[in-house]
């Protein structure tokens, strides 16, 4: 029989373990660990029964409807035709005795431009009979859909969703990914498949960085020479624009455009020198960093400049917000120009970074009068300002507090740099708005939510997918679900389904590095290159940047862009050591030991022939010493569990060997390191005690 | 020391075997089949010695050049230093003492327009100091480059390339690969990563299939109603268009436009049914076949709309020829419509064949007024027509055999069609002009070569590059190497090294299908499902054709979808089973038998659990039937070699039932067949009569 509880929105008690009939929260119990649902919602009444999606099933809308809804139903229905067959269109259009059918009832469209207070809630009720999904907007539909066919299984040759009653909404409003499309250009389709992603993820700001030192990316037409004289013929079209805006639309996702400014310039001042501080710019940089090159804020002409611009890509992006960078703004040329240092005098500016608060305030009304509120980085942040412009924090949370104390609003974005190569778990569990805050409850809600951002010295559309996912998801869900949702392992779990589905909707953020590896292995099957891969990943963009200067014309083709952030090994062997060293009798661990044995034996056995590739192939050199080191770990490990296993205690002098071998290890090579060190010294330590 | 033997271009008998010093043509000798060229030059001369490519080697010309070629020479240093490393860019400008050098010499950039007699020959000289590359035209020395590259091997951490001379020149001045783009779209990228296999593979026609019923995908100024109303939004814009053509050109490659006339023109009368004869086109037909639309030649108004059409068309496509179709015209429309069947009547044109040869008659002086030769399909034959119009036929040797005895140009593409799935040996064997050929030599001369055809009913841009590489670069080499090269052993011996080339400048023919069994299977490692892919390949188009009838909205992400035609593991089982029937006592026989036993246990192994899968899953229902047989085939593979091996006789009775169980695997289920059952048989067919 049905019951139903009250929902705890704020819930954060294990509840016992039940497993239907059951209301809770996102927190780990057993009765949600059954489904597979990425980002967690906010509550889930679990029942009795299952839905059968078979040829009989349709869906349709229960009221009026929109074109972007009807567009919505007809990208979910192709979806569960893929997966479950036979299903083509939505036929349903009213009835009283529906059975076999998904009803979406939807009050209203939602805002003509989506807003920030866009009302992004929806509720799932699934029976035996049909489902039910209700929203006030397009949007909240939408968000439901994803959580729909994310609730599918298969089984008996059929595709079924559990009976439930799901009431969700998100915590943070402004929920982003940023995407630095300047440093390398990625073309409209990789744009739209990370919409794609973006929107199984529930994101709903695409924050586009469309101008930096390395290039000038969109196209204007008051101002043809940012795109003929700075973009290597790599930009988007007005027409392509407009398109990523609609697609991005058509999918509950704003986008929030960036033209960083007056510093991160050189693009700018390539095509435009009149409205520079006299930087003499010849070319696109080609090496990463900040170059000199800043905007004039002493030329009435630069101001002029931008309002046309500004006014230009108005037309394009609806959004209410325009992002004008104002990073990294050193104003070395402003104080070397006699005529703006004269200019600063005048108007009793002090500092570089007065003139740039003066910049903004003069920015100011120039956005206001296209129709925009101004959103910046951490720098522009200063007294005069009005409080409604948007401070993304790249500093941090305590920067990101200290606006919220002035007043300002603001978004979190610095625990969550991709190029940092931190593990989801680290990312999952850095919180825009943390249980410990210092905030009032007023100042908490001046933080709208975060964003993911994803600078691209070191992708291209190669690698960009396995750089931004599945990672991004975990971070995705902080920014949906309840600030108490913090279980990682469970976490963990769900990620690797919602990884593949990500995959399956056009994401190749798994057969993206897989084809680079073959490439570089140069076999049709790179099994050995396979063993060595799972255990390793990039190290941070700064170690990178020092070990190897990569600048925008180096391919990126080598191990390290053919590895993954946080592979899944690093979860999988760390919870094999924990089972053998806690259970050591039980079956768990015997399972346990026997999967890290096959790994510790692969190790080995792979080990000669990756030295032996590396030494031969230029291309495969930067492999050398983390082969011979994995051979090394291999069989330390093979050590420790004999060790462990026998119960005989290692000999003296085997565990300070083993250390240094790990602590030598742990020192990146070829730009990769190895993921599982902490947990192979977990073992060693263990088996280096194991009682005679 | 280094010896040289006069080029012998038409030799077929095997030379001993000796490893440098000796000049062979393309026929297997071991002094070759150590080198991995694909297409095969038409002389190789080897040497001892090899040349280092390493920090110090750069490259140059000695000469002039013109941007083409420069940009040839970038792209090729681009590859080199991907595969060697430290490698950047063209330093050398002429010298004397030249060494660690690649040095081009290049007399003139050939045709403005890319002519079919252009100068394609090259010869390449490596020695331990230097290479160089001599070549009449830019498009030669492009096709020396990428013999160059495949020249390159890796050991002792450095690239280099053997001591040889090879001189080579094409044997067809046509060599053609055709994409129909009307069925389903392919973006452009798809065809730009297309055009690169190409270059690979020294095709030098890109055939573009521009219209026909599905949709037309050429942007028209004059006539906007063509991409307006008839493409669904997926066509090239004038400016890709024009890009697609100087990508080509950059690469050697000429491009044919195709607009397939009078008939499959459903496209057409859609956006202007005022040339047509009459037919109520409402929408695109989704069904694929041939629909009745023709355009109508008795309307003079049609004739004044093609020269508008022509016109523009032919400002974007310089090439000499522009190809007018001409397939499948029924001409039901035409005798249905009085007007049009009066016309004929009073023209006395008896039958609608009559017609079309009329409508030619008034094309040709249409294109030749815009700088146009006709081409098309053997339907245009006519002997009214000039005979420098070129005859493609879809219809076979003998068609063709029969235009060139009435002095017609043609090109064969009969048995290149790729969605027909023959193996890549089948179609290799396939001569435009064989041996016991019954052509007169100057009728063989009007055999301008062969087109390969990709037609894209059962096709998108996720499954295009797995249906038309690597099978491509074997009908790619029959047009370029020399009659005689047939071995079929040494041809998928190269296939399987160029086809990981093609992976790694950007096709997707191993990726891609990888993919898509992720989706399927569900699992990041779908390894059961691998073991079944890698023996089954899809069935025909017309298999398909009728047994789903796939129509233009299916999606094609279903099991056929992704595997491969002609799988590298038909090859390899064949070779195994003859091994061991060979030489039951060789070492080579116990590899071979090790293998066999290695997969017939797999196909064993798996066959429960990818039961299992189908039964579960509607995606992977197809499976069903296949994974049944394949453990009862892997169970019979155990037996007969359990039986070979102990010789003993196989119990009466086993044999026959065996041959029945292989006749029923030889049924397709699911749309795809096992590659491997002729084998088989051998295999069964041998152990029945293994001695006591």
């Amino acid at each position: 029989m049905k019951q139903r509880y009250v929902t705890v929105l704020c819930f954060s008690v294990l509840l016992p373990i039940i497993l239907t009939g059951q209301t809770v929260n996102a927190q780990p119990a057993n009765s949600i660990q059954i489904l597979n649902l990425m980002p967690l919602p906010q509550s889930i009444t679990t029942d009795t029964g299952i839905l059968v999606i078979d040829a009989r099933f349709y869906a349709g809308f229960d009221g009026t409807h929109d074109s972007r809804l009807n567009a919505a139903l007809d990208r979910l229905l192709h979806r569960l035709d893929r997966e479950c067959g036979g299903i083509r269109r939505a036929q349903y259009e009213g009835g009283a005795s529906a059975a076999n059918v998904l009803l979406l009832k939807v009050a209203g469209p939602g805002g003509v431009v989506q807003g920030v207070d866009e009302d992004e809630s929806y509720s799932l009720t699934i029976t035996a009979q049909l489902a039910v999904l209700d929203a006030a907007t397009d949007v909240g539909a939408i968000h439901g859909m994803e959580t729909f066919l994310q609730l599918i299984t298969t089984s008996n040759g059929e595709c079924h969703l559990p009976a439930v009653t799901i009431n969700d909404a998100p915590r943070f409003p402004w929920r982003g990914f940023m995407l630095d499309v300047s440093r390398h250009f990625e073309p409209v389709d990789v744009i739209k498949r990370t919409i794609d992603g973006m929107a199984i993820a529930k994101l709903n700001v695409f924050h586009w960085h469309l101008s930096d030192d390395q290039g000038f990316r969109a196209e204007s037409k008051k101002f043809p020479r940012f795109t003929e004289a700075a973009s290597g013929g790599m930009f988007y079209t007005q027409d392509q624009m407009r398109e990523v805006v609609a697609y991005a639309r058509a999918r509950g996702i704003r986008v929030v455009p960036e033209f960083d400014m007056p510093g991160h310039t050189s693009s700018w001042l390539l095509a435009y020198p009149e409205i520079g501080a006299g930087e003499d710019i010849r070319a696109l940089p080609t090496v990463f960093g900040i170059p000199q090159a800043e905007l004039d804020p002493s030329n009435e002409k630069t101001f002029k400049f931008l309002d046309t611009f500004v006014g230009e890509m108005s037309e394009i992006f609806p959004d209410a917000y325009f992002h004008i960078g104002g990073d990294e703004t050193a104003g070395k040329g402003w104080i070397e120009n006699p005529r703006i240092a004269e200019f600063m005098k005048k108007q009793s500016l002090k500092t570089p970074a007065d003139l740039q608060a003066y910049f903004n305030r003069r920015l100011l009304p120039i956005l206001a009068k296209h129709g925009k509120k101004m959103m910046g980085w951490d720098e522009i942040l200063n007294p005069e300002l009005p409080r409604d412009i948007v401070i993304q924090s790249w500093r941090g949370e305590a920067s990101l507090s200290q606006s919220a104390e002035q007043g300002f609003t603001g978004i979190l974005s610095a625990p969550y740099y991709l190029d940092a190569q931190k593990t989801s778990a680290e990312m999952y569990l850095a919180d825009p708005v943390p249980a410990n805050t210092k905030l009032t409850a007023d100042q908490q809600k001046l933080i709208l939510g975060g964003e993911v951002c994803m600078w691209a010295e070191q992708i291209d559309p190669e690698t960009v997918d396995s750089r931004v996912w599945p990672r991004t998801l975990a971070i995705a869900e902080r920014f949906w679900s309840a600030q108490s949702d913090r279980n990682v392992e469970d976490m963990y779990r769900r990620l690797r389904v919602a990884s593949l589905e990500l995959e399956d909707a056009g994401l190749t953020h798994i057969s993206g590095p897989e084809r680079l590896r073959r490439n570089l292995w140069g076999s049709a099957n790179p099994e050995v290159l396979e063993v060595m891969a799972s255990v390793v990943e990039p190290v941070s963009f700064s170690d990178r940047y020092q070990g190897q200067h990569t600048d925008a014309l180096s391919s990126l083709d080598r191990l390290v862009d053919a590895v993954v952030p946080d592979p899944p090994a690093r979860v999988e062997i760390a919870r094999e050591v924990n089972e053998v060293l806690a259970h050591p009798d039980s079956d768990d661990a015997t399972a346990a030991e026997l999967e890290l044995r096959g790994r510790f034996a692969a190790w080995q056995r792979v080990s000669p022939e990756l030295e032996a590739a590396a030494l031969r192939s230029p291309r495969l050199s930067d492999l050398e010493m983390m082969a011979k080191q994995l051979g090394a770990l291999g069989t330390m490990g093979l050590e420790a569990l004999a060790d462990l296993h026998l119960r005989t205690r290692a000999q003296a002098g085997w565990k300070d060997a083993q250390i240094a071998t790990i602590e030598a290890a742990g020192k990146p090579s070829g730009l990769v390191r190895f993921v599982f060190l902490p947990a192979m010294r977990k073992l060693v330590e263990a088996a280096a005690m194991a009682p005679n």
